[in-house]
């Protein structure tokens, strides 16, 4: 029974869980979580947060540091607990641009080419390496994997993954959709096929990360052959502060006509758009579904009818599917937001009892009824069970 | 029986029909084309050459000189040909932003109005006002009346026409989807619902214009309610030598590494990209069908592979639907390019003999079988003929 401890660096703040595994489990959501930490507002005065389920198990103060002083904290935190010892740790990377297509066990190559992709990921890669290298220096001495992000999204063809600019400038910076969001896009397919008895490679569904940063994807026959976020995660939907895909020729007018450098610019497109600049008040679904001021319903109108055209979409370059799933918070705890939605999929064949969507809060449900051409199903999609999973795989 | 002498002005060619319509004619297809009169390179030593179907009728050296000047000398020759004197001349707009919603007849403040717009249209506006200018002050002193490509997406809900940037910069700036083709997309519906016999309120439809710049609209009762190109009409589907859609990231990196400004890196979106940056080759369809090489067959798929993935999403927008519409060049005459879209539309229930697709070149045709649930129809989307219907209705 490995267990994995996961490290999940996001943009100021170090997540990490443990996870018991076991060596041949055939998906991630067999494992289970033992407990989890929370480290926010990292580079500040903070504090670690340990609980188990709804518990708190442990609460430490720690001075300002960075993501590697966290790392090294949280293992001499875990050291002093009266729990059983790790087997392995696992690392989350957002970005292995093109040269990964599955978690690996970690060495120095693998370190060198993370730290390559870090301009492509400038927000997270380097915070990631800073993780594992105080993993690597600390007592405990763990095997160490990554997972990337990027990893399930290597089955695209070029169709999807080239963009229709200059061929040779593309090649040469590496300019393509790399996509993201994996680990969630591959616990939703895995848990699909486990739920509705469907083989992987018979799975031809779109599944959805909808959160704060949210995509969409399409699997054919268990492969991503399509995703709403590209080269950056800034493409696609609408998200919590992302404007997702707009006009591009905007950015050059937006640099002109408030005078921003391009980087401001982009700023502006990544920071203070989305959700919160529609509605004026929040980023956060769980807040807007309860306002009922012009610009939050515009905001929650305007965030479902992105998910809407691009499941359409992803339908379409699939042909044929059996399915579509709602995954993250907003997918699985969103009727507002789902129910625009599967209006607009009633000509693809979906069914599903408007009461049953409004009812259905969390978890891993078939939302359709028996009728229903293309079944729909909410997954509470879990990326620190998936980061375990691959990561035991890795290693194995 | 109005004639209407028809102005086109394009980015540096100069076009104009005169079309024959009846006063209370139900659409622009009643209209019939007399003449055609072509003048390119505009700016430049250049020849007007007018024909009727495909007879030469007049050709004649003009020297350099902007579109007023080819606009009078356009006036001038057809003076000196024996023909009917026009009753009225239109002159198509591209850009109308949110002023105008149908054709009007021209003022001083419509003048001023489409002036003002010239920043959203700076390779357009200007040249329908210096057109203008040029019928105003010819002898012929006809009537005039304008259009604009804008305007039949007058109608489009604020869920589409919204881009989920900064609500008050937005607003400001009039940041905002206008779509263009609107001539075209009118076109199509009108001649749908004619061919179909279905009233134009009841029309449910997503139609196309495929050309060197391509667009996709979605119809609901007979009014545009989505559009893929944007602020401007370089968003939305791969063109000729425009990228559409990108992820916006991706402008400001190119600027960083490629060392452009912010205009040189919109440049290299609008002039250097789509079909023409894939294929290493051409722009031109007509041409890129017939070869077989890597980056051909690839700048054909991509180009197919995104107008199935936009119909499929304005699809779900419209929820029901009865017919999607090809139109435009591309549209009409490439059955690669419709072949893997029906594909792609299967699921909503299309059914298209693949050898009609084959055989079907141009020409209103209902591609589908009768067991078909959505309809699937070619219509030859004329620009002209809607320009000359639309200035004949307003000026009445």
């Amino acid at each position: 029974m490995p267990l994995v401890l996961c490290f999940n660096p996001g943009s100021n703040s170090l997540k990490f869980d443990l996870i018991e595994t076991t060596a041949n489990q055939p998906r991630a959501s067999a494992g289970k979580r033992l407990l989890t930490g929370d480290i926010d507002n990292v580079g500040k005065d903070t504090t670690l947060e340990i609980t188990r389920g709804d518990q708190p198990l442990h609460s430490e103060p720690l001075p300002a540091g960075d993501f590697d002083a966290m790392t090294t904290a949280s293992l001499d935190a875990l050291d002093k607990l009266d729990l059983p010892k790790p087997d392995l740790a696992g690392v989350r990377v957002v970005h292995g641009g093109s040269d990964f297509n599955a978690a690996v066990g970690i060495d120095d190559e693998v370190i060198r080419k993370i730290e390559a992709r870090a301009e492509l990921a400038p927000l997270h890669n380097p915070k990631s390496v800073k993780v594992i290298r105080a993993l690597q220096q600390h007592g405990s001495a763990l095997p160490l994997a990554c997972t990337f992000d990027t990893a399930f999204h290597h089955t695209l063809p070029e169709v999807a993954w080239r963009y229709a600019i200059d061929y040779d400038v593309a090649n040469r910076h590496g300019i393509r959709k790399y996509g993201f969001h994996g680990l969630s896009h591959r616990y939703q397919l895995e848990q699909f096929c486990s739920l509705s008895n469907t083989a992987i490679q018979q799975a031809n569904i779109v599944t959805s990360h909808l959160e704060s940063g949210s995509s969409v994807c399409a699997i054919r026959e268990g492969r991503s052959v399509e995703t709403s976020m590209g080269f950056t995660p800034l493409e696609g939907l609408m998200m919590g502060t992302r404007s997702g895909s707009i006009d591009p020729a905007i950015l050059p007018y937006l640099m002109q006509h408030e005078n921003l450098s391009s980087q401001d610019a982009l700023q502006f497109l990544e920071k203070k758009s989305g959700l919160l600049a529609i509605s004026g008040q929040s980023l956060d679904t769980r807040i807007l579904r309860k306002k009922t001021d012009e610009r939050s319903l515009l905001a929650m109108a305007m965030y479902a009818y992105r998910v809407r055209a691009t499941m359409g979409a992803y339908l379409a370059v699939l042909g044929d599917a059996q399915a579509i799933v709602f995954g993250g918070g907003i997918g699985e705890n969103t009727p507002e937001v789902r129910g625009p939605i599967l209006e607009g999929l009633r000509g693809w064949g979906v069914d599903v009892d408007p009461a049953r969507n409004t009812n259905v809060m969390a978890g891993d449900t078939l939302l359709s009824s028996p009728a229903s051409k293309l079944a729909v199903w909410v997954i509470h999609a879990d990326e620190g069970l998936q980061l375990a999973h691959e990561c035991t795989q890795a290693l194995q």
